[in-house]
């Protein structure tokens, strides 16, 4: 399977800088020396670290040319120390690579409020950015703190006679419910964009899959999501047909790694993914979606594969600010449907609890009421999510 | 121990008609003969009962005497034949005790979609509502689904020269993050109230008690909170003090059962109770309040007995609509400080721990930016919720 590394002019690796307690990977580097665009979509968390602060300024003013990452320490609400650290940490990248420390993004994820071993951290830098690596896995699994799988999208499509690439990495698992970003997530594209477009077409992107994934209602104080330009292949910005396929293929890859870190949600057992059609709004169709797909008592539904429509249609009706007809609805999990136009139906039960014992619960419902629809992705809740975050502190 | 009943005027009992399959005590009725005023708050869920539209518009154009509880089955989303049923309760209990239906409010709470056994419900009605019984607990117990506990309110002040009560009982545990509204409350005063005061004091007590508990996030599709007015006591409504006074004691009442639901969450072993002082608004002060107590993270915390103040930060922080500056924050647990204006203290982790792990766990974040208050409950998140959820279908 390809990984981001295969493209021309973007380097990566991640090796262990003593953060974790467990030795594994936890220090990674992205490098695209030549790049020509970059952008960044970042938490709203009002008590973002101070990573946030320093890569969302360096993408406005400059072109990010590489983002160095650590995993293990959020290094967020840690002071004037914790400021210092993150600047220590551009300075350290950017030095190994020959760039200006504003041209160096800098993520960092894990605990919160513990300083950063920086001494070790900055030494490590050292010896990991020597620029020329490309080991795609390695950065891909020293980002994850306790995510299960490491999590990498590789999507092209031919758009105009190139062959356009949207490829990269992802962490998640916890504290998942965007709000205009979510989680770590690092793309290459090695279509041609200035910052502005990477903005343009990252934003919308996100939009449609990493803002619609719901694990526990929480905002991370650290999400960001990146894009880096190779600037290697040229392709048609005035063209619309070229434009909104290269939209689609930047939706693709976002949808693809929202869909993975769905599935690996703290204690996750099912992926859930629940379409809202036929809303009288966009905005309504994404707040239903949401509000069914980060419900716990739909989630534990899930989980005991139980076909408890009832929680849908209170999960449906439960936002005041929305338009829903009760008598309209039409709810299915999977090709069972259990209500059509407001009528529970007399569906078989075992075909029921068949769809939704499967590794990917698909639950739909029609609001009948206009054309636009959203999905949002989710996972049940398990004992294992109690366990999780109860010892991890 | 005082209970509603023993106020002159007040009657209920509740009886088992066959509802839940355990047994149990399912059907209950509070009876004000002579009632003078009523009121009640109602879900905004789209989704809402038949027994809710009926309830509603009863409080509306009449003074309502009486109400009819089922638990077991919220007899919600059962077309034309569920408005049929609970239009059959009113009718049954309107008829034992001499009143008119729409004087009778009806309320139903349990599973969703299922269709009631009315002929049994209807007989049981017939038996039930003699209008002389005087039996508090055995109402109370009726009206519960998974609660463990019994919830009865009795509240006494002397405003004026006139020993005014205000007393009642509860049902909580699941699906509970109300919006102006929640779970089931019925309340009596022998206090002389309209309609209008009646929802006037109602309305203001439920904003900073029930509707301040949050639990799972999920709305019910049954909520109701109704209170009935004996008109025994006459205190002068054109005093300010002692209009404050009553208020005062309403949301005594409220506030003492708001407690007691959080506490019998489904699956909690601890009572969180979040004060957020110094917000710019009070309506930040709810917002952040409750996004604290409902973070599946900060519940997790709690199971655990840690003081992790980094999820606090991120509770705290995560809702972009509102006043915060991290640098101002002062967090305590119990008698322990953890964070004063955005420095993380060095306290005593023994001591926090104990706060931690008490019956009761009170937080306290001070946004130092304004004076408004407010205070949120809520429980921990625990294995026995998801053994709950997953089993009661």
């Amino acid at each position: 399977m390809s990984v981001f590394t295969d493209l021309n002019g973007v380097f990566a690796n991640g090796v262990s800088a003593g953060i974790k307690a467990s030795g594994d990977k936890d220090l990674a580097y992205i490098y695209v020396p030549d790049a020509v665009g970059s952008a960044g979509v970042f938490t709203q968390n009002h008590c973002a670290a101070s990573c946030v602060t320093h890569s969302r300024s360096s993408m406005k003013k400059n072109v990010v040319k590489a983002v160095i990452v650590n995993a293990g320490n959020a290094n967020c609400y840690t002071g004037k120390q914790g400021e210092k650290d993150t600047k220590t940490m551009a300075k350290a990248a950017a030095k190994a690579l020959g760039l200006r420390a504003a041209e160096v993004a800098v993520a960092s994820t894990g605990i919160i409020g513990k300083n950063l071993p920086i001494d070790a951290i900055e030494t490590a830098i050292g010896e990991l950015c020597t620029g020329e690596d490309k080991d795609a896995n390695a950065a891909a699994q020293a980002i994850l703190t306790v995510d299960l799988l490491e999590k990498l999208v590789y999507k092209a499509r031919k758009i105009g006679k190139k062959e356009i690439v949207v490829a990269g990495i992802s962490k998640g698992s916890g504290m998942i419910a965007p709000n205009m970003a979510t989680t770590l997530t690092f793309l290459v594209t090695n279509a041609t964009l200035t910052n502005d477009q990477c903005y343009s077409f990252l934003k919308k992107a996100i939009d449609d899959s990493l803002n619609m994934v719901t694990l526990d209602t929480d905002t991370s104080t650290n999400d960001m999501v990146l894009l880096f330009s190779t600037g290697e292949k040229k392709f048609s910005l005035t063209n619309k047909d070229e434009t909104d396929m290269f939209q689609d293929l930047m939706n693709d890859a976002c949808v693809d790694l929202a869909k993975q870190m769905a599935r690996d949600g703290e204690g996750a057992s099912k992926l859930i993914e629940v379409t809202v059609k036929g809303a009288a709004s966009k905005k309504d169709a994404r707040i239903i979606s949401k509000n069914i797909v980060g419900s716990p008592l739909v989630k534990t539904a899930v989980t005991a594969a139980s076909a408890n429509w009832g929680r849908l249609v209170m999960a449906i009706g439960k936002e005041p600010n929305v338009k829903v007809n009760p008598n309209k609805l039409t709810i299915s999990v999977g090709s069972v449907v259990l209500v059509r136009d407001g009528v529970p139906l007399d569906y078989d039960p075992k075909e029921a609890e068949k769809e939704m014992s499967s590794e990917t619960v698909c639950i739909t419902a029609d609001l009948n009421l206009n054309s636009y629809e959203a999905t949002a992705w989710g996972c049940d809740l398990t004992n294992e999510f109690i366990r999780i975050n109860a010892e991890y502190n």
